[in-house]
């Protein structure tokens, strides 16, 4: 099989696919389209959003249903369907966090933009980071019942991007987060492509 | 087993998870919060964010991972990995497309808001209903593979919300996704449904 990963030449919601597909030992095309290209690029893609994931051709776009559908072959997706209910919600729990701080950063309205940044820096995140600290703490080390799981590489994947927007070290204060990322890039198969993957504007 | 749901009083996306825990036959407490109250219930619940299920108890947010984990019992969740992504992909499109209207409809900028709407009108809605329409023709009329899943309850769910907020009559000239609509509401737990839940504004 083949697969062709599309997406911009950074981190984000890019990384959490390419971790799983590390992990799951799959080769991999990992198309980079550069930020000058995608104006030509958009429109000529499902949705005009990536990234996309292409198997044998087939073309898949929507990070999360991605990242589920590879998980699932990694055994890293729960061990029974309330454990993947608690992966999936922990996952679009990440998401929306993910969304607040890309709403600041698209937002054009200058006044808007120091509001939302405002907001982000003294209630989302501060909020968000203790709520996802506690969460590990509850469950030995995790995101979900002491076992890792596709929640935990897809949180350490969008980190260094939502630092790299926010502007802010998010893992401050976070011991029990620092601990589980330094874990999940220890893990050998994404220690591999972390230390082959390129060098790019946010993991700089 | 005791479930409640809590969302506000319209149906949005609370109306997915009434159409599964209906279509499962499940007795319910459909909690209605109205927006007056919303300000003093925000800060009491995980996240700030509604719905959210209760199962025995256990408190549950996330509209998606909630109807994923119905739908699984309801199996409507895909009859293989594959099946379950190309479900998982539609819906999270439809999520994509909310939050696009949405996004309009909280935007307080009122120049801003004006450019959002233009945009929805003239891009979004037209782009995003092809798009669907053509999925439930090439699906033999639902969204995945010619069978009934919870991407066509989730779409038909959201429906009217979607049309109430952005005042367009989404299923104007798109007589397949009308035609979906009309089966998804015809299953018999859904119609039973939909004659006992109470009138909002957003149905009236």
């Amino acid at each position: 099989m083949t697969y062709k990963l599309t997406y911009f030449n950074f981190t984000a919601l890019g990384e959490p696919i390419r971790f799983l597909l590390s992990y799951l030992n799959i080769d991999f095309e990992d198309d980079r389209i550069e930020v000058e290209q995608w104006p030509s690029v958009k429109h000529t893609i499902p949705y005009g959003k990536v990234p996309l994931l292409e198997i044998d051709g087939k073309v898949l776009n929507q990070s999360t249903a991605i990242c589920r559908y590879l998980a699932k072959k990694a055994n890293l997706a729960g061990r029974d369907d309330w454990e993947s209910l608690l992966i999936d919600i922990a996952v679009d729990n990440f998401q929306d966090f993910r969304l607040s701080i890309i709403s600041y950063w698209y937002e054009r309205n200058e006044e808007s933009k120091a509001a939302k940044y405002a907001t982000l820096v003294n209630e989302t995140i501060p909020y968000n980071m203790e709520r996802f600290e506690n969460i590990v703490v509850e469950n030995n080390g995790y995101f979900v019942n002491g076992n890792l799981s596709w929640a935990d590489l897809f949180f350490v994947g969008i980190l260094d991007y939502l630092k790299f927007r926010s502007e802010i070290d998010l893992l401050k204060d976070r011991p029990n987060l620092q601990a589980l990322r330094e874990k999940v890039l220890a893990v050998p198969k994404i220690k591999s492509w972390i230390e082959k993957r390129p060098s790019t504007v946010d993991i700089a």
